[in-house]
């Protein structure tokens, strides 16, 4: 195990009807906030108007700035800035989900700051002042409602960047999971893949005597498959809805991280693809995992293979640990497509065209990933082993 | 799944060498501590010298209380309060093990209180001010070094009790596993034994939809089974005292118990032992957990049978769940033999004298558990039937 230091200090309202404590939770930091938020479900299905009641019955100043799009823009961001500026906001309230809530991230770690906040996302600089984030979660995906990261996309060049700082952690976050029950199939499922994926990344480590927090993962894969195939065939089932909120924030809240070395290359390849084509982040995952493996497995077949046995029950075939690693791979890649998530990119109708120009984004100027570094050339393998499935 | 608030904010600096940080993590808060012990090992393996070390190079005034004894006694919260109050001290540095923590976590909850820290003990009454604890851990076993409770034991009337309160979750907690090193093999083995209980008591529930968190503390029960086996062989070994080590603070902070209805009967009912006799905790739950289980296993017998065959690999007897839920029991407490911990009153030597004066105090004025309730009767049959093997 590696040394660490961890700390998450997110206070974490879970359940049925818990959006009602936002009022009460954003008093404690402040009496004006920024509303930030996505497009109109959050008005379609009454949250909004809870929100603003909560709010309101705390007498809570409220303005508000909607529109953000999933793989946020910092144009937006710049806008966020300059209305807290304006109107000296001191808190940012995300309700939505990853999206929304990096987006606020980005926002809050700007407006103190006297540059370009677009200045944290591509270089090592750090933010020095930060105001407080508070998050009502629609959307059980990206971990961001606990996590330390924000990951935003400039236009103009097509670049999606992450900031990751321990301050950006929101102070609180509310999670109901009935708030979940009216996602689209497709979102319930990239969310879904989002959250696998988070597992993934830190999974596949180099760090040695890691028992403890394999099994903290593997414990989150079982009980995220098992839910998947529950809301696929009951989307209104609460008890699987909740368990995969609570997998969702705990899987990237960094627990499971400590003592490991994260990987983070598949994370990195899945953001030039999403930067030029605006597929969703986890439809971006389920193709490019399993290429991944498949390209790095040889490098630790033990550690494929205990997964392929610990999470998805295969067979051990003893001596031949190719074999039972190999058949991990596969099941993953059969689970993603029997819930109906894509594999390939022939699955998103993305064509080859670009792939030489996103293993350059992605590899050109320094490897990337810890499991295995890659270089370009890798990356550029990878995602051709992604064409097809 | 239950509705559930959740925030443990305790900052974790993990491994070797972590201890070198407590001058600076607790400059943070002070510049004036009293520095909490118990004995003379932290003298005598040189890690009092370190502590002091980097306290002074951060120029923080030292000033002093050891002597904290296993089942810490309110007599020494009462001094560290009167040492705290006289010399305007703002901060408790615990350094020990969950003895010391518990003592420093009464004497922080008691320094701004008028009344007798006591009260809060015996009372639904929650404390309204707070000294900052910080920890350096040097025994996994009780948890404290990030949980929310402590526990104090007055010796006039053999009174052994508990104070929970969000508050007094340290600040920080330096784990450094090399410091477990030098721990005799019996207190190695109690720590375990308590980490077990902590998994036990929240495994336990009668909350349904709990597959997630099930498997997290079925994870922590594995990876704490295969890592006793690697110390008991190999008390030098860093890897699997990590293990333990981190297993034992995250078992115990709450996290695992989210969503869950907790039990904490077989803890009430070890109380009363240790009050008494002034046996290690630990001890006390492997002699009450078996016993415990036996009594109650019929209310559930699917979850046993779980147990049974997710954390021991046992058979499961399809359409005899009884047999396989019965095979959970015995292959934990044959474990516990295994290991040497004892699994009887007889085997630490405690007679059936005072059964029923222990179960009158435990359940004498209500129930206790909530997996089954239980009243003063059924308390003293579990203590019957731990009387033997």
């Amino acid at each position: 195990m590696e040394n660490f230091v961890f700390q998450s200090p997110t206070r974490i309202i879970f359940g049925k009807g818990a959006e009602a404590e936002v009022g009460k939770e954003t008093k404690k930091f402040t009496k004006k906030v920024l509303l930030h938020y996505g497009g109109q479900s959050i008005k379609k299905y009454g949250l909004y108007d809870k929100v603003i009641k909560s709010l309101k019955a705390e007498n809570i100043d409220i303005f508000e700035l909607g529109g953000v799009k999933p793989n946020p823009r910092l144009d937006l961001v710049y806008e966020g800035i300059k209305i807290c500026r304006d109107n000296n906001i001191d808190f940012m309230l995300a309700v939505g989900g990853g999206s929304t809530i990096d987006s606020a991230k980005a926002i809050a770690v700007g407006v103190k700051y006297e540059g370009d906040v677009w200045d944290f996302y591509t270089s090592d600089k750090k933010a020095k002042k930060f105001l407080p984030v508070g998050v009502v979660l629609t959307i059980p995906a990206a971990g961001s409602e606990s996590s330390n990261g924000s990951v935003i996309t400039k236009e103009k060049g097509q670049l999606k960047k992450a900031y990751v700082d321990e301050n950006i952690r929101p102070v609180f976050a509310i999670l109901d999971p009935e708030l979940t029950f009216t996602l689209p199939k497709e979102q319930t499922l990239n969310g879904i893949s989002d959250i696998f994926a988070h597992g993934l990344e830190r999974y596949f480590t180099n760090a040695q005597n890691v028992d403890f927090s394999d099994r903290l993962i593997e414990g989150a894969f079982k009980s995220l498959i098992k839910n998947t195939y529950i809301v696929l065939d009951k989307p209104l089932d609460y008890a699987a809805r909740a368990e995969i909120m609570w997998i969702g924030l705990l899987i990237h809240n960094g627990v499971f991280g400590m003592g490991r070395i994260e990987d983070w290359g598949s994370h990195m390849i899945e953001h030039e693809i999403s930067a030029i084509y605006d597929i969703a982040h986890g439809a971006g995952l389920s193709i490019i995992f399993p290429a991944w493996m498949q390209y790095v497995y040889k490098h630790d077949i033990n550690r494929f293979a205990q997964f392929a046995v610990r999470v998805f029950g295969a067979e051990t075939y003893y001596g031949d640990e190719e074999r039972t690693a190999l058949e991990g791979i596969k099941r993953l890649k059969n689970f993603f497509k029997e819930v109906g998530l894509p594999v390939s990119l022939e699955d998103v109708n993305i064509p080859e065209t670009h792939l030489k120009e996103m293993s350059r984004k992605c590899a050109g100027s320094g490897e990337i990933g810890n499991f295995v570094k890659l270089d370009e050339k890798d990356v550029l393998s990878i995602l051709k082993l992604a064409v097809k499935q």
